[in-house]
Parts: structure tokens; sequence; C-alpha cells
């Protein structure tokens, strides 16, 4: 059966719409094909010629049918023939997000790798993500209006060729901020923007590791970190974390070979805690005796809710071995895809050649915007008032793991940052809960991931950053249920 | 000396003026300096007082004195003591370009390495930069329409976490474009968003890369494109290119050991040439016969001249060995920074590995821009309009080297992209020149520097887009002089 001109009355299409053309093609279809209007095998115009009839380009047609096959809905290739999917994929309850990732809702199961799904690509709504700043809290009608000065190109010569480094005005906002706020001991010259941490620490392994040599990673740990270090072919050695921080011993036990140390001093990943002093010192003898560095990762410290704020442990370096390195990812949003490396003076060439090599300079645009929010003053107010909306998350989070999930969560506890521990126990397996939780679009983090071998304790790692305090209590109360029930 | 608020006068500075702060701030003691209202060993006064006298946040002022230090006007430390420096620089007619890099007015003499300066950092502007488009020319006002069209986030979603491929409707617009106007081959599901070909350069470098592998390039080839390669480690072997293209029979006696084969059919870099047909069959068979992969890259060949355009490399290449590569930097401009890689069914994953390692995933905001600018018909529009225009400037240089240097210059044919190679006679350093242009802000690039080796030829690599007629024929007047007089 091939469906004619005919078809075009299953889809509500309204031009004058808010809704994207792409968007209301996508809905209509899968609409039509979920309530059976369309039927299995039956053969769909082509987008040409639905193009035509709706007397659109091609293009919205082709999104949308490209999302379909991707879902499951549609079947065949674009250009060829497509038709309806024999297997219409299980109704689940999950948005399209067009921006950012796609929905995998074709999938009958979340994939048996779920667990990555976390930290990389997947809906971008969904309870306890981890590193989720509230997106919904973000000033921007601020930003935008930002947004809208540079959207002219006021400046010409900013379209060219720009800096590697990055655009000397935002380098110097940034080194600023770094000074007052962090302790961080720089100048803009020692500033670096890069799109995030994760561009951040693979210039970091481009710069300072050379063959044979190891660079020892805290366990537990980020697990994009080893990403990061291990693309390029870096050996890594993970080295145990207790209460102080990592074990600055069995760093020194290496040798010469350590020649790099990735540390999370303010806020331990995952775990939580910050390097005690006497453990910063000990690091910081050792980078300076062994002539190794130091890539401190202050992914999230901006946002700490109890006693005075903790200052870098590169401001306390007086060797110069420490590289420091934040993202705005936490503190703005991910999609914005700026951070910034600070490198002591000697290393400045190094890491402007790496940072080349990789991806020759920063764009201008958010870079422009960015240097505006900071000069002007927004960036310190919204943080401000971050700060208080995350306390109350954090809060309300501890409390709900109290009142619905005591009995199966434990929660350590948390002076900062954007997500805590919760504790379980040790015979129930944490990916498996992070597999089925997926299914009720909650997204937390295995603290077994974390660990480069057998994990010694089990438990999750839940954001509260993302959700409001009701979307924390809900979803605690289903994780709670969901644990009981794999009892 | 310590000068205090009674050195206000010197700066005229107007709140309420277009020019921004910190360049009336800069502007006013650089003006002061060279003319001596200002003397050397003079101390100025605190950023902070400075601020605090002006009225405005000492953020501007920071920026302009880290200008005038990085320039030479100024030595000592933002925070300690600034004084006017001993040695002011020669007065050269460089602009300062806030944007992107720093012009160097402080160096009396362009760096040694000057050559490098070409593909980098520097001056924005500058006659015969290569593959710089005609920023002028860009269509501002519609982009900047774009941007503002998405600039009060109406997608929240769009602002979390992205899809490491990239943006789902700019990959499907890519994929179209492409489909149509280069004769790849591909669906949106093979497409990956990158900052540019940097970027696509190194992760596929990562992606297809082994310990013990090497890497052929053409020879003479792209210099930064070697860069990208070798960050990593990767072996890189050059292979000569001779009329025809790359020297197929030469990759093949390497064996098993040649994994890869970057390669610039269309548009040879920096001779200009395209690969004959033949020459393209040997290098698909190569790669079939080989199980190697061939990268294609497509950086300029959408301004082809004459004849009718070129299909691609990819879309020959019945078993799926090519991986092709291309860039919105000279379509549109550099700094907007997207480029895009299109890859093989079977090697998509792998891919989007490497690419999540590098930088998890593409910024949103530019994507969502370029999405709608080739959606509604911008792009195209724009291609054709540059197109006419390049032509034109590409026939005001060849005619006026043919009029005021044909006795030192000899000019290949062009038949397509941004730039020509002009031969110098065998015993001029065509380094030297580079060096010496330089001065007169001209910026071609030396042949030699495309070799890897000792160059069997001399000549420079002028690029026409970013100049307009007049610039171009004045420029070649003086490159003309310049090397008459090193004779």
């Amino acid at each position: 059966v091939t469906l004619s001109a005919g078809l075009i009355p299953f889809i509500p299409f309204d031009r004058a719409a808010d809704v994207p053309y792409y968007q209301q093609i996508y809905e209509g279809f899968r609409s039509a094909i979920v309530s059976q209007r369309l039927r299995p095998r039956e053969r769909l115009p082509s987008t040409r010629a639905l193009a035509r009839d709706l007397e659109i380009s091609r293009l919205p047609v082709l999104v949308a049918f490209e999302q379909l096959m991707h879902e499951g809905y549609l079947v065949g290739r674009v250009g060829s023939g497509t038709y309806v999917s024999d297997h219409i994929p299980e109704e689940i309850a999950l948005p399209v997000s067009w921006g950012g990732s796609v929905a995998r809702a074709s999938e009958p199961e979340p994939p048996s790798a779920a667990d990555t799904v976390n930290l990389g690509v997947g809906p971008a709504r969904g309870v306890f993500r981890i590193g989720m700043p509230a997106l919904d809290r973000f000033p921007y009608q601020v930003f935008g209006r930002l947004v809208r000065r540079h959207a002219d190109a006021s400046c010409v010569d900013c379209l060219g060729l720009g800096d590697p480094a990055g655009y000397l005005p935002l380098r110097v906002a940034v080194a600023e901020y770094l000074r007052t706020a962090r302790a961080v001991e720089c100048d803009a010259s020692q500033v670096l923007i890069v799109s995030g941490s994760q561009m951040a620490l693979h210039v970091a392994a481009l710069a300072l590791t050379e063959p044979g040599c190891t660079v020892c990673m805290e366990d537990p740990g980020y697990p994009l970190a080893r990403a990061a270090l291990t693309a390029i072919g870096a050996g890594v050695t993970p080295i145990n974390v207790d209460a102080d921080g990592i074990d600055v011993s069995a760093i020194a036990e290496l040798g010469a070979r350590a020649k790099v140390a990735v540390v999370t001093p303010s806020h331990q990943f995952p775990l939580g805690m910050s390097m005690s002093a006497s453990r910063r010192r000990d690091l910081l003898d050792w980078a300076a005796s062994n002539q190794s560095w130091i890539l401190e990762d202050d992914y999230d410290s901006e946002f700490r809710y109890s006693s005075r704020p903790l200052a870098s442990l590169q401001g306390m370096d007086a060797a110069r071995r420490v590289i420091y390195m934040g993202t705005f990812s936490k503190v703005l949003f991910p999609a914005l895809r700026l951070g910034y490396i600070v490198v002591p003076h000697a290393l400045v060439q190094r890491f402007v050649n790496a940072r080349e090599a990789v991806d020759l300079f920063p764009p201008i645009l958010n870079q422009l915007v960015v240097t505006d929010f900071l000069q002007e003053g927004h960036f310190a107010r919204h943080l401000r008032r971050m700060k208080t909306l995350y306390r109350a998350r954090r809060d309300a989070l501890v409390d709900a793991v109290q009142v619905f999930a005591g009995d199966v969560l434990t929660v350590a506890s948390v002076e900062a940052g954007l997500q805590l521990v919760a504790y379980l126990a040790d015979d129930v397996d944490d990916r498996e809960v992070v597999r089925l939780a997926a299914r009720h679009q909650l997204m937390p983090l295995s603290l077994s991931r974390c660990y480069a071998g057998e994990a010694p304790h089990r438990g999750l790692l839940l954001g509260f950053g993302g959700s409001d305090e009701a979307a924390l209590a809900a979803g605690v109360r289903e994780l709670g249920d969901l644990i009981r029930s794999m009892q």
C-alpha cells in the first residue's frame, strides 16, 4: 500500500504554530502510527512529495523521518522508500528531546550499558543525573540579551582566526574570578579557554605525558577522565582514595614513572570529601621533588554549603607544579561548552600547542557573551542564587532519603557540589539498580562504575542540581521501592 | 614618579560611546605613551584606583593593561605595580585586533617563526592569508537574526547534555547538503559535528590509528594536519604528489603498516590540482584490498570556478573505506568553529567514542543557528554569491601578478578554493620572503613549509578570499618590490 496525498489529514500541520515544522510532522506521524491509523508495512509518501504537499522545504520532513526511523517507527532509507515498521516500539513515556540527545524510545529496554547514559548521551531530563545544573533557573533573559548584543557581529575581526588560548578579555575575566573566588594564583596569560573539563583533561594529557610514563588517577574517580587519558594511549594507574584524599605514598612508590596525578581536592569525585591539609602538602611535596605535575580538577566547588570556602590546591603551590582546571558547564549550562585551564608560565606554550593540534581555537560568540556575563556582575549574582537553591535541593534530597528510603540507602555527608553518594547494602548490585531506574527516568550513576577494579562498596551517585524538591522526593520514593523489590 | 588621578585627562573616556571601555582605556594610554605625554619608567595608578576614578568596574582596566603589557608599552605585573616601558615598541600600523588574536605590535620584527603566524594566531586582517573568507561580505544581518531567534533558549533541553555526534537536525541538513552538492553517499547517522578540520583530523587519528601503524600524508601537504596526527604519537609517512595526485604505488609499498591515507582530492593543498580519475580508482583499490582507510579532506571545494563540479571521492567508493571531512570555516567564518566528518556505518561508534573522549559534544547555539541557515536557504544563496565574488578576486590576483610581479612570480592555474600558488625562482628563499612580507601586513604562506623535507620548488601560497581586488593588487605590487629587493 502506498499512501498518497490523502495521508496529509493525518498530520495536523500549522505553518503559523510555534512548534517547529519537523516536530509537527514527527508528532503527526508518530501519533498516526501509535493509534494504528497508519498500519505496519504501509508505505509512506516520499519526503519530496510530502514537502510539496505541505508547501515547505524538504528538510523538516527529512528530520522528522530520520527521527522516526531512529526510534523504530519507520524502516527503510530516506530517499528510497519508507515503511511503517513491523515492530512498533513499546510506548514509553519518553518525551523526544530535539535539542541535545535523542530519546531512544525505540529500545524496548534501556541498553545494557545504560550506566554510560548518565554521563554522555541520553535524555537531558531525568532525575538524579550528575553534574546537571538547574536549567530551569538559568537567567535566560539576561544571557539572551547579551547574545543579542553580539548577534550582529559588532566586531568583524572576531569572525576570523582567534587566539588558540582564547579570547583575551575572557581570559582576563576568568583569571580575575579565579584569583578572587578560588585563590588561584594566575594572570590572564596563564589561562587557556577550552570547551570543558573533557578537553582540558585531553589537552593536559597531550601536553604532559610521554611514552612509558603513567598518570595517577583517584580510585574511585571520574570515569570519563580515564577515557580522556587512555584515548591517547597514556598509561593510567588507579590510586586508592581514603578519607583524607588520594594515597600519596602509593604514588611515590611508582617513582619517576609517575609524571602526572589527577585529583579533585575540593570535592572528591565521587566520594565527596575534600583533601586534608596535610595530604595536600604531601602531594605538593611529591610533585616538587619528583618534578611531576598535579592536575587539579575543580569541577564544581563553586557550590560549597557549609564551612568557609576551600582555597584551591594551586594557590598553595610554591613550586608551580599544579595545573588547575574548571568548567562553566555546571555554573552556567553544559551545552555552552566553555571551560578553562590555568597552567604555570613554563608550560603555557606546550599547552597552547596541544590545544591548537586538537582544535585550533574556541568559537567566538559564546566567549563574547560569557565575558560580558562575568564583567557585568551577572555571574556572581547567578552563583549566589544557585548556591541557595542547591542547598535547599540537597537538604530535600537528604530528607527524602531518610523518609522514603532510609532502610535501603545511607547518605554520606555532602558539603559541596551537585551530587551526593547514597550507599547500598553490599549485596545489592548497584549497576542493576541503575539499569532498572533508567526505565523510570531516574538517572543515578553507580558507584561501581567509578572504580577501576572491583568496588569495595555499592552505592548510587545522586545528582540534585537539575531537579526540584518535589521531583527529588518522588524520585527517591520510586528508587526506594525499586531497591526493595530487588531483595 | 607615580601618577595620581591627575592622569585621567590623558584618557578621553566616554561612558556613552560605542567603543568598549577597555578599548578606550587602551587607546588613551597607548596614545599618551606614544606621544610621550607619559614617559618611560613613569608609574601608573593601580587598576583599582583607575577603575574607581572612571567609575567603572576593574575588568576593562585590567584588559587594557594586559594588552598594553603584552604589546610592550607597559611593564610590571597587574596588581603589583605597572610602569611605562623603557623600550617603547616601534610604531607599526597594526590595528589592535580585540577579537581573535592579539596584534603583536610590541615585536620590533615579526618573530622568526613568522611563517607559523599565517595558519594560527596573528592579526585576523592581512592580505593573502590562506583559508580566509570574505568576512566583510558575510550576511551578518541574516545570521544575526537567526542568533537572536535562539538567544532566549526556546529549548531548555538544548542547554543540557547534547549528543556527542551533534545536534540531529544539523546532521540531517549537512547530510542533505553533502548528498546534493558533493555527491557524498550518506545519511545523518553517519555525520558527526566537530569544531572544524583540525578536530576532524585529530578525532580520525584517534579512531583509526594504532601503535606501529603509519599515516600517509601528501607531500607537500597541509602543515597543521601533521600536527593533529603527531600530537597523539601517530607515525606519519610523507608521500610524493605528482600532477595526478598522491603516488599510490608509494603507499602500496608500505604494505599493511599503512593504515590511513590523508588526501585532498578535490583541490590538492597546496598545489591546487585535483586528483585524476585513474588515480582515484587506484587509491580506492588500495584501500579496499589493504583494508585501510582514506581520509578525504574536502576543505574548500565548494568554490569551483570552471568546469563542472567534481564529485567527492567518498561517493565513488563502493567498499566504504573513505572518511569524508569538511568545514564551515571557509563557507561561513572561521570563528564559528563548526565542521563535520562523514564516516562509514561500521566506524560510527568508534568515531563517536573518540569525539567524546576529546570534547564531549559540540556547543548548541551555533548548531541551532547553522541548522536554520541551511534549512532556510541562506547557505545556498551565500555560497552562490561568494563563488562569484571569489572568482573575481582570483582573476584580479592573477592579473595583478602578471602586471606587477610577472618577472618574479609565476602563477599556477587555479580552478577552485581560496588560494593559489605563485612560484618563485629556485634561488629565492620563500621563508625569508614571508618574514619580510609580514612587516607589510602581507601574510602569504611559504611553499617550503608545506614539504616534510627539502622543498623542490620555492613559492608562495596566496590567499585571495579575504581581501578585495584593490588590496590584492596593492599587495602584489609590494610583494613584487620586496622580492626584487632581495635579489
